[in-house]
């Protein structure tokens, strides 16, 4: 049996969206800039793509950034947010918990002469609204949220953190990395405050390499990439017509069925964290209520290295993540995990399990009795 | 019929390569960074790639980075530059005759601190080695000339540039921007003294969203996206596995048959100047030899506007460009034409042809035929 658990790193395409991109390959291969009917029709087809994404976000199609992924769009979001308003001052807030996207972004942005707060989280990876509300300062410019976090499935309370932000100052831009979050909740960016909203679809059923930033119409922003005025200058390149395509294809998909789909996804997720939990030895970080994301689970496995489990469960076909798969290339620690306040020891014991609209129960249950004959084996193993 | 001669603003994919996309999306979607089998098998077609495009450009797989497309490529390759080697100064050299990705680019570095020159170019496109010589200071540490110009097909001497460059001061990053060039010229960066070489999929029917750059090891270059820490920290973001394993075949496939198919290229370019040019009032703007590139005819027809004649021409389905795709929806008349010299009525009565390996005679013959009928016909309207 395969399972795939890794869905939070990245997904297995939508057929149909992997037929749409071929044949648009194919068919419709025109670049949107130019002016005869193989242009057009390209044209036509992004401007599609973007009305398909602002009825999901029930904005304005002109408020859709198209980028080459989430990385490009938080990016953007934080570079040309900084460079838009520095006269307006150099602070910036964003969290402990975010994706290394923005972590090194902002870090890149401190080098340059910007403050950076960073907000800490309690133990369920949830920021505290009272920090953030103490981060606020004349020369605040940006804050930066993640809608929902990759590693222990923790959901910000982005509606309230948008009315303190917006209270304080309306003019700070407030942004959220929902490269997590979309696909799996109904986001209205103009109910909860957001001015810049970011997206991969390959998370989401969709291409790899491309994406897109919402942003709201009036915000303080400038491009980061320059070139031939695509997309009204904010981001220039021929546009990825397939990859556009496939992405508002996905996203269609995503929420045709989504209350069913995600009701559906936090049974499995309730009856997974309960049966694991019932193992020696193993407990969860994050929320095990629906506060927190319907597909991520996080399991530590006390005296056992998560690496060797990996390893071990993949030798069943069951795919899984240590820590945020983004980022696994790099053998440092968790700083999510690190910011909620797990043990020291449990740290380098931590598994990711990330379920999809395909995930089964079957799956969920191959993997439960592998994880019940493994543990016990390993620790065994390592007693000697 | 249906003649599509806009392949310098983007191509229709290979087959193949569609294929290999669409499977890729389906079968090996992992993402490269997870340490599982999946993650594995998605890490491999990579490197495979990387290989393959090395292979081409005979360097070291390491030295290839993916990109989202060339624009990202020029970008990186100017600002990277600049940022990483500021201290050492801030003179950049270019020419007048480049795409926009680069053009914007260095007006973007211009507005930060940096000096840019500008290098004139002769009636047929190419640029002066004497003026880049003059042009060389102690602070400049960038220069970026371009291989094949896209509006006119005019190819520069790198390797005269290459030398001038580096014997006149070795720490000087050599750019260019390879996007027209790659797929129809065997280039060979250490050859040309060639530091860096941008490249992107769509024009050598690749997928569009992807491209690379070539940055031989050891060159001062900073990342301008910020994340992950894939490609050794110089590009982040989950790489496009199946775009990029896509670039690499178009890559061999363009280079497969390269003699054979330039030869070919070469002489229905040659056969179809000499021909559009018998017609009254039609000239052809760069150089008709082999000296030019084999897919691009710049063609100035007296009297017509460019936009008018586009039309009529695809209504018969035949597809061309008025200047440069990547930016014809900018109402700005050619840099590159008017750097040449080209007379100003005619500046706005040029349509480029643009060719692929796919291109028929056939076609080229109904393109003339529909030419020697609708020109007179456009300037009797005119004239009543």
């Amino acid at each position: 049996m395969e399972c795939y658990l890794d869905n939070s790193a990245t997904t297995r395409a939508y057929p149909e969206v992997a037929a749409l991109v071929s044949d648009i390959m194919l068919n419709t291969y025109g670049n949107p800039s130019s002016m005869h009917m193989k242009g057009v029709e390209a044209e036509r087809i992004v401007n599609k793509a973007r009305e398909d994404i602002a009825g999901v976000l029930k904005c304005r199609p002109k408020e859709i950034l198209f980028t080459s992924g989430g990385t490009e769009s938080d990016n953007m979001a934080l570079i040309g947010t900084a460079e838009a308003n520095k006269r307006s001052g150099r602070h910036i807030i964003t969290t402990k918990v975010e994706h290394h996207a923005i972590l090194e972004t902002t870090e890149a942005l401190s080098k340059q002469g910007y403050e950076i707060t960073y907000l800490p989280v309690d133990s369920k990876g949830v920021i505290c609204l009272d920090a953030l509300s103490n981060a606020l300062r004349e020369d605040t410019i940006l804050v930066s949220i993640m809608h929902t976090n990759n590693e222990v499935g923790a959901v910000q309370p982005l509606e309230e953190a948008g009315r303190i932000i917006k209270s304080y100052n309306q003019k700070i831009v407030f942004h959220t990395d929902a490269v997590q979050g979309y696909g799996k909740f109904r986001i209205i960016p103009k109910n909860l405050n957001i001015d810049l909203l970011s997206v991969s679809a390959h998370k989401i059923h969709g291409p790899k390499g491309v994406g897109f930033l919402y942003i709201k119409e009036g915000t303080r922003i400038k491009p980061i990439i320059y070139g031939g005025g695509q997309q009204k200058g904010m981001r220039s390149g021929t546009e990825n017509v397939p990859g556009i395509a496939g992405m508002a294809l996905a996203s269609n998909m995503c929420y045709a069925n989504l209350s069913e789909d995600m009701e559906r996804l936090y049974s499995l997720r309730e009856y997974f964290i309960s049966e694991a939990t019932k193992l020696m030895g193993v407990t969860l970080n994050g929320s095990e209520g629906r506060d927190c994301a319907p597909h991520i689970i996080s399991l530590s496995i006390e005296g056992i290295r998560a690496e060797v489990l990996l390893h071990a469960l993949e030798d069943k076909g069951i795919y899984v993540s240590s820590g945020s798969a983004c980022a696994s290339n790099r053998p440092s620690l968790s700083g999510t995990l690190t910011a909620m306040g797990v043990n020291r020891n449990l740290l380098d014991s931590t598994l990711r399990f990330s379920l999809s609209v395909h995930t089964t129960r079957e799956e969920l249950d191959y993997t439960l009795e592998n994880l019940g004959i493994i543990i016990p084996t390993l620790r065994r193993y390592i007693r000697h």
